[in-house]
């Protein structure tokens, strides 16, 4: 999901953090009313809290991202973290002034207790034992973080896509504890063709027979049915213009041999690129995961509790910016419409822009300047009020 | 595919014929070069042949059809041919004046020569021996039956999607033999993001433990590679509009059971459609002949021995039709408008129109009246010069 990411990075090189719930009570009581624990959430932080506590960005990640937002986590690191272009001194999420923290959720394989740590119970990772998470599920343990790190009210809450549910969640969980949101590439409930597309990624993940009923760990790993899922994905995160100027119908072996054909996969470069993003997938990332993050964002309804989306919103008391993208066909201009209006029907202060863009729903990923002093502009609007 | 056909058929019962072609000789010469045969084809034929052997409509098929297109096989066949909606007595395509001809293409399983047919020279089934096909291969067999039946002259050739391709093909192949053309859902070559849902479709299949190279035919059958290949192809010919309506987030089960969550791709209504077009597809259809047919149509592009678009059509001499519909992401508006564009440029009589509906790719199968008059109009504008 990266494009164009810097080879610098002004945060140097930072360290991912672990939280462990003190114990007891070790445990959180989960959207389904299982209580679930105990609970390691990895994180990082970027830039200095301050005094007052009060100038706290919570940046959430998307389905297959981390707690790696910036820098470098070792000089042998050939890549920054995923949002080095946005967050840094003099960047967007300026950390010279802000206080930036960003954590796996739970349910991730990065640090945070997932399908893949290893129960206490059993000596034997949780696999298909772990419970139903829900993208609210996924808030209760980055709260307990902040009260860890004596912070009581955030600055901001940021996150595209699966982050933005993130966001918006958090809004309607905890709405007096950000005093701004960015809603980036988001949607307040999947479409049936977003869902579509996930559940065949899961089906091809729990008809690899080395899926095992989610019981690999030991074994040979589904990396079939992952990358499979993966690159189902890939295709959505990806505009039809932005495929069509990066690999047009360029080929990659000559047409007339019959045994590039008989490969089937391989005579054009998107298909490389797609084989190699599926590939590369599966080294760091864990299929169980995969499925569960999926569920639940396929599950989330902002709506869930309440009679419609004006009323989910409407205790929200920060300032609200709003961006979708116009090649994005995943979450589509119409999703992030239908946030603004609930917004604006409560009065809650909101910026909506549907940004030009022809790199699809991964377009908040880019190198755009424009894209850059919009996110710094939303935050110094919000500055204006108590920083 | 398939959406509110009718469940009576005008046309009745109708038997599929099968062309084997004379020998010697009994071989084509491929666009690799390759020779191939022996060559059976599959055809449906509905309506008459007149005197003058001059109302002759050609329908080719999309990627998983067959010659079957219209009327029963069988009195026990529960539906009719899948553009019965179309064909017959004072329907769009009028039995009681014109004669249509529908042949299973060269490449597939359903009565044509493909990779599943056995081989005569080793006794087994071609799989991976059968040779590369091309679009323009695929009417080479059907040029044959055509010179068969003593047919030198078409009234008209039709097709949607795939069917399409091959109906600008014949345009290109053979400018001087059809006296209209019915380019439906088509394209004049495949975007990079319609080869990348193709390929991984491939992918799922050459992935699954069973295809082993192609050599299934004792064994058992890659089905769930198939399977994935169809959900994902199914998700592109629908639109996100047809699926909101047709599922919504519609549940089959309780979202609090945990078991429900553990299945992970049973608790939307859309996923259960999609397994089910995935589980139903594989009794009907061959693993490799999807592999051989996608690669036909994701290689095909009309320029390939001509400088550019206009440049390929040039020699068209019949009245066209082009269509293209709204809701189509897969072959949108824009790949259609460049046909019409070259078709202008040289001066053939076209007629274009971008079908209001919301049924995504397949529009072409539904029942509408306005659709029906507009290819039945077509039709009798063609008629006014020969019939």
């Amino acid at each position: 999901m990266t494009e164009n990411i810097d080879k610098d990075s002004n945060v140097g090189i930072v360290k991912t953090n672990y939280f462990k719930f003190a114990e007891p009570p070790d445990e959180i009581i989960l959207s389904s009313g299982e209580k679930f624990g105990p609970i390691t959430i990895a994180y990082e932080t970027y830039g200095k809290l301050n005094e007052e506590k009060n100038n706290t960005i919570l940046v959430f990640h998307a389905l297959t991202g981390d707690a790696h937002a910036a820098g470098f986590n070792s000089p042998e690191d050939k890549k920054p973290g995923r949002w080095d272009l946005m967050i840094g001194p003099k960047k967007p999420f300026d950390t010279d002034k802000y206080f930036v923290l960003c954590t796996n959720i739970i349910g991730g394989c990065k640090g945070s207790t997932g399908p893949s740590t290893i129960d206490p119970k059993t000596g034997k990772p949780y696999a298909l034992s772990f419970p139903e998470i829900t993208i609210k599920d996924m808030l209760i343990p980055q709260k307990k973080l902040l009260e860890h790190l004596g912070i009581e009210s955030l600055f901001c809450v940021v996150g595209g896509s699966m982050g933005g549910m993130q966001a918006l969640q958090w809004l309607v969980s905890y709405p007096d504890m950000s005093e701004g949101a960015m809603l980036i590439a988001t949607s307040s409930t999947h479409t049936a063709q977003a869902i579509a597309f996930n559940s065949v990624g899961r089906y091809a993940i729990i008809q690899d027979p080395n899926w095992n009923n989610g019981n690999y760990y030991d074994a040979e790993k589904p990396d079939k049915g992952l990358s499979i899922a993966r690159m189902i994905g890939h295709i959505t995160y990806l505009s039809e213009e932005s495929m069509h100027k990066k690999f047009g119908r360029r080929i990659i072996r000559s047409k007339s041999s019959h045994a590039g054909f008989a490969d089937f996969t391989k005579e054009f470069e998107v298909e490389n690129y797609l084989q190699y993003q599926g590939e590369s997938f599966i080294k760091r990332f864990d299929a169980n995961s995969y499925l569960y993050i999926t569920k639940a964002i396929d599950d989330f309804d902002i709506t869930d509790d309440f009679e419609n989306l004006a009323d989910s919103l409407k205790d929200i008391k920060a300032k609200c910016f709003v961006m979708s993208f116009t090649s994005d066909w995943l979450y589509p201009q119409e999703q992030s419409l239908k946030i603004v209006k609930a917004l604006k029907i409560n009065g809650i202060e909101t910026t909506y822009t549907n940004f030009d863009s022809s790199y699809g729903h991964d377009s908040f990923l880019i190198d755009d300047e424009r894209l850059k002093n919009l996110f710094a502009g939303f935050l110094k609007s919000i500055k204006g009020k108590t920083l």
